[in-house]
This record gives structure tokens, sequence and C-alpha cells, in this order.
């Protein structure tokens, strides 16, 4: 049976590090500063960025929550998010994800100061990251996180055939940009390629982020792969599961994310990582 | 035997079309513009460079070709930059490379005003292309040529799978990406990537761009494949040629490019394809 990826206890080790980051910069008389702006009362997001908020308060992260109206205007956000980006003690900033439908969602990411943009979706943070930049830039923190659980459990990437199932802009695109810039090949399918086991059965690394429950099973997995489950989805009676059939798969895959307990505790940490980032390099 | 793609004849059909373009912009008062900075005296650059205004002046573009002398300074560079960045005249922006030792190439890249940069290398412009933003945005000319032929040879894209050989910023990149809009799956192989057969044997399209001469011989090649070949190599003999060993891979491809008369003729017509671009979306 594979090992198990503890998620868990990744996200701890990288929060137990950005505290001690925190207080450094404290020191240096500069206070980490998160501001999620939320729009409406959508009730799973209003939940995650209460989590945000405590986890970040628990860092020692000075952390804002601006809850806006479900019917502010497009304008109403862009002015809200102008003000953060003029405020230089905000280090961090970003506009929780699902929008109201009167909201254009990319022109409000191209808003986002590039040195504030914590969620790593501006295209110019987007841009330096296919194009390898020797700079410091956000990164889409679901990705990031992932790297980061690769590195602690000494997956070789240098050479792997990494195949990203699902091409968001939140998780496959980044993803396959991280992985090709750490020297793996990278295959990146989705719901236009057919037969999906005919790529995933060759990967080394496979990552999963498609929203559809157990959509990988043993067949589709390479014996001794990484198996990377980024899916957050419910199976028929109403129980969190991932994109891949756990049950089936562990056997098979030589290291495995649990969901719950695999990436969803990454990305947390690594907002929150990457917000003292973006303050240490304000400075 | 499989056809030969005649990149001459398709680059010939754009640049007939963008004269039209032209034409028509010009009676509206916009006389598109293209501006290429070189610096220092390399000859390959000096003949490409006028290949390039000798074309643009034949579809009436006006070309300018400043000449900088190899001495010339980041800041005096930077300067040269800012000053058509801030002339309105000035739809197109591009610096030839090679630059000089003393020239921060990636710097020069994002100082040029992305909605002037008809090479399509801003960071900005690449995060878009990775974001598939539907918006208007310059993209790297070389993937972007490719992309015309391949849809001039109607070779279907969605659910191919398309096996990138090399991951500049240049080529391989951004064809990555493009390809991944047009819903093929896509996978990027490199110098890490071990074995290039194993991932080439299973491409449906083949785009080579390593600057490798004949690093792909006839067994790396699916039966009926479109090659797609962006090297400009020169052989033994010194005589041009591609990455794919033509001769040997011909009768196994489906469609395959030559070199010269394949990508080659392709550049210069989407760069002149992108500077009527620029002109129209900066009306």
């Amino acid at each position: 049976m594979g090992d198990i990826i503890d998620g868990k206890r990744v996200a701890s080790d990288i929060n137990a590090q950005t505290k001690i980051e925190v207080e450094t910069l404290k020191k240096r008389g500069i206070v980490p500063t998160l501001v999620v702006v939320i729009v409406g009362e959508d009730n799973a997001s209003k939940i995650y960025v209460r989590n945000k908020h405590r986890k970040a308060v628990q860092l020692g992260i000075n952390s804002v929550v601006r809850q806006l109206p479900a019917e502010t205007t497009q304008d109403e956000l862009l002015a809200v998010i102008a003000e953060y980006n003029q405020d230089p003690t905000v280090h961090a900033l970003m506009v929780q994800s699902p929008l109201p439908a009167q909201i254009d969602e990319p022109a409000i990411t191209r808003a986002i100061s590039p040195v504030k943009d914590v969620d790593g979706f501006h295209p110019i943070n987007v841009g330096k990251l296919l194009t390898n930049a020797q700079l410091n830039f956000p990164v889409s923190c679901t990705p990031k996180g992932i790297m980061s659980m690769l590195r602690a459990y000494n997956v070789p990437l240098e050479g792997a055939h990494a195949v990203i199932v699902g091409r968001s802009n939140i998780v496959g695109r980044p993803m396959a940009a991280l992985l090709l810039n750490a020297n793996a090949t990278v295959t990146i399918v989705h719901h236009h390629s057919g037969d999906l086991s005919q790529y995933t059965k060759t990967a080394d690394i496979l990552v999963v982020a498609t929203g559809i429950a157990h959509l990988i099973k043993r067949g589709d997995v390479k014996p001794g792969a990484t198996v990377i489950d980024v899916g957050m989805d419910r199976d028929e009676n109403g129980k969190l599961t991932g994109d891949v059939d756990f049950d089936g798969v562990k056997d098979v895959a030589g290291l495995i994310t649990p969901v719950p307990g695999g990436v969803g505790p990454m990305t947390i940490a690594t907002l929150l990582q990457q917000t003292v980032e973006l303050a240490k390099w304000s400075d």
C-alpha cells in the first residue's frame, strides 16, 4: 500500500515557519496585513473566509475581512480595491470567489495590484510564472501548496512525467507551469482529451483537479505514482470526497493525498505564507 | 508520403490580408507603425530586421528601424523604449534579440508597453494567454503563426495530443498555451525528459523547437502525425536544415513543414499581421 501524504502535517510545518517570519517582520516594524474582500452572503465562502481569518490571527497576521453587500456594483468594488491598492499598510489583497453575476471577475482580478495579489491570479504574475521569471512574484496558492507537499515528501520532479487533469486558471494551468519550471515533463488533459486513462497511466505524478468525484480509478494509475487529489466533492451520501477513488487507488499509488487532510489544509497555509512573502518583498 | 505544409503560401495569404487591413486603416487616418530597435552589429539580426522592414514597407506599414550602438547602456535603451511607448503614432514596438551582455533582456521585455508589445513577450500578455483571457492581446509570433498554419491545413486540434519539444519563452511555452486554449491535450518535453521518443510517438501534432539539427527521426513520429519543425539549424555542410530529419520523417508524417519554407516565412507575416492588430486595437 502506498504512503499517505499528510497535508495537515506539511501545512502545520509551513504555518510554524510563517509564525516565525511574522515575528521577525514585526520586530522590523512591519505588520503583515491581509485583506479579504467578500461580496454577498455565499455561505461556503463565508466559512472559508472565517477559517482564513482565524488562522491568520493565530499566526500574528493582521487580517481584515471587508464584507460588501450582494448588490455591490463593479465600480464600487473597483473603488474598494483601489483603496487597498493605495494603502501602504496592506501587503496582500484578495477578493473571495464566487462573485455575484453583475461583477466581471476577470476585470477584478486585473484590478488588484500585482504586488499585493496574494491569490497570484493577476495575468502579469501568471506570465512571470509561465516565463519562469527570476523574480519574486506570487503564485496561485493551491498549486504552490502542492509543490510544497511534493518537496516535503522528496518526490523526484526533474524528468518525471507529471500529468495534470483539469486546466483551470486556479489549479491546472499554474500547476503545469510550476512543474515545468521544476524540470518535469508536463501533460495537461481536460474534458476534450477523450480517454483520460491513456495519459494518466503514464504519470509519475498525477494531479487531479476536475471537481468530478472519483473520476480517477485504480486502472488509471501507474503503480508507484504520486497521486495528488485537489477535489473537494460530495459523494452520493453527501460526504466530502475527492476526484480520486482513494480506496481503489491507494494500493497502487506510491504516495497519495487523502480528502480531506491532503491538499485542502495546504491552500490556507500557502495563502498566509504568501502574505508574509508579499510583506517581505514590499520592504 | 505525407503532404508538405507550404509556409510560403500561408504567409503570402496572411500578407495579402494584412495589406488590405493596412489600406482600410489608412482610410481612417491610421498608419500602422512598427518600430524595431536593434542594438549593436549582429549580422544575422541585421539581415532579419532588414527582411522585416522590406516586407512591412511592401504591405504599406510605416516601418522604423532604430539602430543603437553596441555600447548602449540599459538606461539608454530604457529611455528609447519610453520614448516610443509614449508616442501615440507608434503601434508596435520590439527590441531585436540578441542584446549585448550589458543589457538585462527580461527587464527590457517588461519595459515595452503591453499594448505595443508586438513580440507578445511581456509577462502580462503571456499571462493573458495562459489564462485564455477573452481580450485582445498580442501573442508570440512564431507559435501564433504555427496556429495559422494548422488552421490553414484544417488540422484537427480539439482532443488531439499535441507534443511540444522545447520549452522556450518564445516558442514552446506560448505554443503549449495556444494549443491548450484550442482544446488540444498538451505535453511539453525538454532536455530533462529522458527518452523523448516515448512522448513524441504518441503525438497527433508534433511541434519541435530545440535548435538541435535532426533531433527527431522517423521512429520518433506516429504515422499520420502533423509535424511542425521550428528549427533553423545548419547541417554538417553548413546547409540550413531543421530539428526534424525531413527525408526520414516525411513518409511517415501525414503533414510536415519543410525547412526552409515552413515555419520561417510565417514569423514575419505574423509579426506584421500583429502590427496591424495592435493598430486596430489602439483605436
